[in-house]
């Protein structure tokens, strides 16, 4: 097509969308479209011939189809805070974003079945805050809680720090809605505890990022109310040791252990430099910490604090931590969490590192740190290999910082991406993944073409070109092109 | 084709198909085929070209290859004692059956990581054995352990009396491998707790009933043992108060409730004349009565005899209950389930009943089963309706029983069509499933066509068809033709 014909078919979509969707439905004014078209971490910035902003599930299908017709892509975007540029479109300018912001309603919130149905634009923090008023909670959290949606957490499966007892999003979701790429609306919101009628295709749309559809409603599962928690920090030798203490908090703790983050020296004292009126919880540095969190409801809360130091005294006889201490008080609690969310920031402080983040199967995730940390740091002298987090979850973030005086920018497209591809070759030959938790976006998408399952990917090929094949929905995301 | 070369094509797959796996593998005779032509319920009686029973992996995704080659469609098979005939071929004779009876090792138990790594005909009841001597358990049982293999239960998601805490078989499936219909082999055995590299393949495989793959292995999770159980017979007014209990039962005991099965007056009575030996828990009947398990592990155990105590005093006050007993030994424990498991001979041996396993919304079913047995007996005269079973997932097991004198066979596929059509319809107006856990398999594929949403049913199609395109992994199953 000419370029002529081509600006006349933009125009001619722009005015029928806005028909469609009214002034506040749809806008291709730069200046409203533009903050969109960069993904929070600023690594993409992509184009877009407008931005649609639907109020319902009818509006986005309405949108869906008069794409379908004009064969405009589509990119879906939640709380735009995702961490691989799976929101952000490419920079062709010939799709649209669909933001679900506008659709933040809490449906219903079911206090006897302890579910929640929320539409997609529905803030995490927002969740979290309806379900205490009820005295339940919603049991997955991370640190971009203020800004993720519910429909981002889907579509990408969210993890965070409590996956080791409730697992990620995936398994919080009992119900959804969402638009197809033919503009149908696929409906399972009413939650069956058990329904055997076919391929479970809620679970395709979990984590399929945009490319299989647009989730536009959910249902998902709530808890009681947690009636208090213990929160440890320990120091330990090595981190086999620290898979020791996990096994043995495991064992000891069963339902009740909610949490298992550690951390290694390094990470500890950038974020004790980087946050001025932080202090160390132990009175010296270990080689690795773990920061343990223990919970109980109102009939096993009494257990929980002698449960901790039950575990804490046999740990420490068996040689398995060096010190430990526990959190004297809420506000400790906070303070010693807020060590562990600090890292992220505490690092780009310091200066550019490339991120990884990775898992391995749990059993094997503490010799996998042991071995390719001195694997990076041997193979491109005067990096820093850190591995920190959720060791009970076998998953990882896997920082390498830029040696000093590095030129950012440079570093990343040169050094930084070639240790990206040493660390995934790694992780591979390990049977791990290069996205535990935070997608593949378009910013692995190279990688998972180059190391992924030549048989899964010929089945997410297959899948995507049925449900999708004028290949309109999210572009260029998710799944690597043949 | 004529037949003649029909003729000639089918014996040389059959030579080739010995020739690929021994006699061992594959056989044409027809005396040791015909025992797997039949479902055990001997509802289906099919034909086949012969019989496959590969040793591994490689010897599924070899027969596999030689079926695309030669278009010979597959009905893969676990311990045939599935509900559904998803197991049987039909009558045309132009199918084999694979057997995975034959894989049967469990190829690795990690106590640390409490998984087991099973092959797909591993007998349910030997995981448990295997597991229960590692003082671990498998958290999902059902009537036919003996012969239910894992791969069977996988591929039709089976339930059971322990989903209400533990979930069905999707939620104990961490790894799984499988053979697609082109032979090759998608393996993510290895779990990792957390990995979002695309699409879960391995969700779509679960509960497809062999129409996209042939589980061949799995990896599945374990619990630690229970160190004791406490089992309560109570009886209730109406199943509305059932509900009443669940909920109280559910607040009170939180994860330590198990079990919540529910029967009326008429499954008991018919229980007790069917089994001579039995005797009613409580002394006098009432209408409806709920069996309910309470378990403890080492922690907390001892909480768990008083919890029962407490649960039942309260319920007892607040009029829910109108009696209610607590076994007082285990065996007196097994004597209670024992009740609740042979309901179904127990029906059998009183005449013909048509069998519905439906599901609607959990906080809806006891309306649900207020209105439709009334109204199932209004529109059918001299049928009687029970529903009975898990009605903590909002599943029940809803059975229709001929007028006495009914003429067996003539009635079933007179009456008790009609019958089973008025049920699905209700089911599907309350927004049920018709097919809660025993799956869609032959028997209710037309019933599927009918009433399922269409949006679905198209997905399925596109997926079933981007799958397996020639149509040849379990014909006329689960996925009904447009």
């Amino acid at each position: 097509m000419c370029h002529r014909a081509r600006m006349i078919q933009k125009s001619e979509f722009i005015e029928q969308a806005s028909k469609l969707l009214g002034s506040r439905g749809f806008t291709s004014d730069p200046d409203l479209v533009s903050p969109w078209l960069t993904d929070w971490r600023g690594r993409y910035t992509g184009a877009a011939i407008g931005l649609g902003s639907p109020a319902s599930t009818d509006e986005v299908s309405a949108l869906v189809k008069l794409c379908s017709q004009h064969e405009v892509a589509i990119v879906p975007q939640g709380g735009n805070s995702g961490m691989s540029g799976g929101a952000t479109p490419d920079n062709t300018g010939t799709a649209i974003v669909i933001s679900l912001r506008r659709m933040n309603t809490i449906r219903a919130l079911d206090k006897d079945e302890m579910t929640a149905t929320c539409d997609a634009g529905v803030i995490l923090q927002n969740l979290h805050e309806a379900a205490e008023a009820e005295r339940l909670r919603f049991p997955l959290t991370l640190g971009g809680k203020g800004s993720a949606t519910i429909g981002g957490l889907i579509s990408t499966n969210a993890g965070g720090t409590q996956v080791l007892r409730h697992g990620t999003m995936r398994a919080q979701v009992i119900g959804l809605e969402a638009v197809l790429p033919d503009g149908q609306i696929f409906d399972s919101l009413t939650p069956l505890k058990k329904d055997n009628r076919g391929f479970d295709l809620k679970q395709l749309l979990i984590g399929s990022e945009g490319t299989l559809g647009i989730v536009t409603a959910a249902t998902l599962r709530l808890l009681p109310e947690i009636a208090g928690r213990t929160v440890i920090w320990a120091g330990l030798p090595s981190i086999t040791h620290a898979r020791q203490l996990l096994l043995h908090s495991q064992k000891m703790a069963g339902d009740r252990l909610e949490g298992f983050e550690v951390l290694p020296a390094h990470c500890l004292s950038a974020v004790l430099d980087h946050l001025p009126d932080a202090r160390a919880p132990l009175g010296e540095p270990y080689p690795w910490n773990a920061l343990i969190e223990l919970v109980g409801d109102a009939d096993t809360i009494d257990s929980v604090a002698p449960l901790a130091e039950a575990m804490l005294e046999k740990a420490f006889e068996a040689g398995t931590i060096q010190d430990a201490t526990i959190a004297a008080s809420e506000s400790q609690a906070e303070a010693f969490w807020q060590l562990r969310d600090s890292i992220s920031p505490a690092e780009r402080a310091i200066g550019p590192a490339m991120q990884h983040d990775i898992s391995v199967p749990v059993d094997r995730m503490a010799q996998f740190v042991e071995a390719a940390v001195p694997a990076v740091e041997e193979r491109f002298p005067n990096s820093i290999a850190v591995a920190f987090g959720h060791l009970g979850d076998g998953n990882v973030h896997f920082h390498v910082l830029a040696p000093k005086d590095t030129v950012p920018g440079e570093w990343e497209m040169g050094d930084g991406k070639k240790i990206s591809g040493f660390v995934h070759d790694l992780v591979t030959e390990w049977d791990g993944s290069i996205s535990a938790e935070h997608g593949i976006g378009q910013m692995k998408v190279d990688e998972l073409g180059r190391l992924g399952d030549p048989t899964a990917l010929s089945i997410m090929r297959s899948v995507k070109q049925a449900l999708d094949p004028k290949g309109l929905f999210n572009p260029g995301k998710l799944v690597p092109p043949e």
